[in-house]
């Protein structure tokens, strides 16, 4: 199991895909398109997409049409840093090593370029390439608003607006994280058992995998953030300490921090007890969640 | 056929849907939720769902189907509203009388509203209390997402920020509209004819209908904007003018842009002549376009 060289493959596979969306509809918005290629391509970990393709994999599913889910998961999670970033959000200058969008192309650029992507994730998963049935393309669509919109992603992140003003307990910091990253991490698997018509009964399992992971990676991204280095992270480091918000970290130590992420990864493997090889490379993305911050 | 009364029906079904989408959904969130019922609430002419209503009694679909699809249309363009009147795009201060959503919640807030119900509409049109046929959910999700993305309404509000940099001429100015205010429009009015589950074939008089109407509602809109009342129209007038873009009327002149919406009103209602008094109401809201800036 070669995760670089997995996590490669798939990165390519979603920079080809946006390329080809972004070409065929370029004509008289030039600049637009330019701030979202700047987004989109050839940058970030590509997590979420590679979860898809992994999980795929356990209910042998196409590639390419994993790879056309997880891509549709990454837009959303595009449009989401495009937004974040902005002035009157997180205000970041820096992202993926590069400018932000707003920082090249301007704010309104910005707030259009991320509002593209996220119509662009929903074009994606209701389109018959995704997948022939479409009971399937249109739960996909459903579990993917619920995940990105108030009852996830985008609530979360007001929550954490929000918490500037009020210290977060465990349990608040838990619940916000679960909204801000995790439910689009949850997605991510979750869309290899909607493609695999697994009956509600026998999902429990990759969304506890998809729960514990989404934490770990929440976890070692506090800690990247409380001790890491700018150069290695791709942007500021840092923010949440000087903007005095509680973290993972900052409420339980560095320490504690770290073994309760070993303790998610060891759980989250756990969950793929009753498979094989088949499931080496989630096994292996689990492990980078707290790996990769040493 | 009493417009009056049948625009508000549909627009007290509006609220009383967002209401309800709300409602269920705020807790740890108020402020959010506030911004949200703010810019969605008791405002606007709700011409989008009223479409998507008149529309569905041509083809006999039950008016809370009708409603809850066009309800998803007006969620992306009460997004839309409030995305454009940031600071970095607009830059306005009031909406249908009253503060903006960035002036009475701050920006951060008002990206996120917007975001969220920018996912809102795809969860609800795949939501099976739209349509018991998955197929017509992913159709209708499908056909929003081009409308409301890049090919559609924010690709032509990215072509109307670079306008205030190059004069533009007719046939561009007809294009941009096409887009920025045409496609969603016309989704409005598809969204029926999509539930209705019509051969491709059968789709044309439809779509003739809903693309002279909403070119009509554009110039009529500039007629407000060149000539208008703010109290009246609900936000500031005469920023067209002011930021130098050319408009219909200032490449027509003001009688021969009146002249040119009244044309296509009458091409519209051609467009319904297979149809009897069903179609009453289409006319009438056609004939509204056109009426409404006396």
């Amino acid at each position: 199991m070669d995760l670089l060289a997995e996590a490669r493959a798939v990165s390519d596979g979603v920079d080809r895909l946006f390329e080809r969306l972004l070409a065929s509809r370029c004509d008289g918005r030039d600049r637009l398109c330019e701030a979202m290629r700047h987004a989109a391509i050839g940058g970030g970990k590509r997590l979420r997409p590679l979860l898809t393709v992994a999980a795929s994999r356990l209910f042998a599913i196409y590639e390419e049409r994993a790879l056309r889910a997880g891509t549709a998961v990454e837009a959303i999670h595009v449009y989401s840093l495009i937004h974040d970033d902005l002035p009157c959000m997180d205000d970041d200058d820096l992202r993926r090593g590069k400018p932000t969008v707003h920082k090249a192309f301007g704010e309104a650029a910005a707030v259009l370029a991320g509002d593209c992507f996220h119509a662009l994730a929903f074009e994606m998963l209701a389109d018959s390439e995704t997948h022939e049935d479409p009971f399937v393309r249109s739960e996909l669509v459903l579990e993917l608003a619920k995940a990105s919109g108030m009852d996830g992603m985008a609530g979360g992140q007001m929550m954490d607006l929000a918490a500037e003003e009020e210290q977060l307990d465990l349990p608040a910091i838990t619940r916000l994280q679960q909204l801000k990253t995790g439910a689009l991490i949850e997605f991510a698997v979750e869309a290899a058992v909607i493609m695999a018509k697994l009956p509600p009964e026998g999902r429990t399992p990759y969304r506890g995998y998809a729960r514990n992971v989404g934490l770990a990676f929440q976890i070692a991204d506090d800690l990247i953030d409380h001790g890491g280095d700018e150069a290695a992270a791709g942007k500021r480091v840092g923010k949440d300490a000087a903007a005095g918000k509680a973290t993972f970290v900052s409420l339980l130590g560095e320490e504690r921090a770290r073994a309760q992420a070993g303790l998610l990864v060891e759980q989250a493997v756990e969950h793929l007890h009753d498979h094989g090889e088949e499931a080496d490379l989630l096994r292996a993305i689990a492990r980078y969640a707290v790996e990769r911050d040493r």
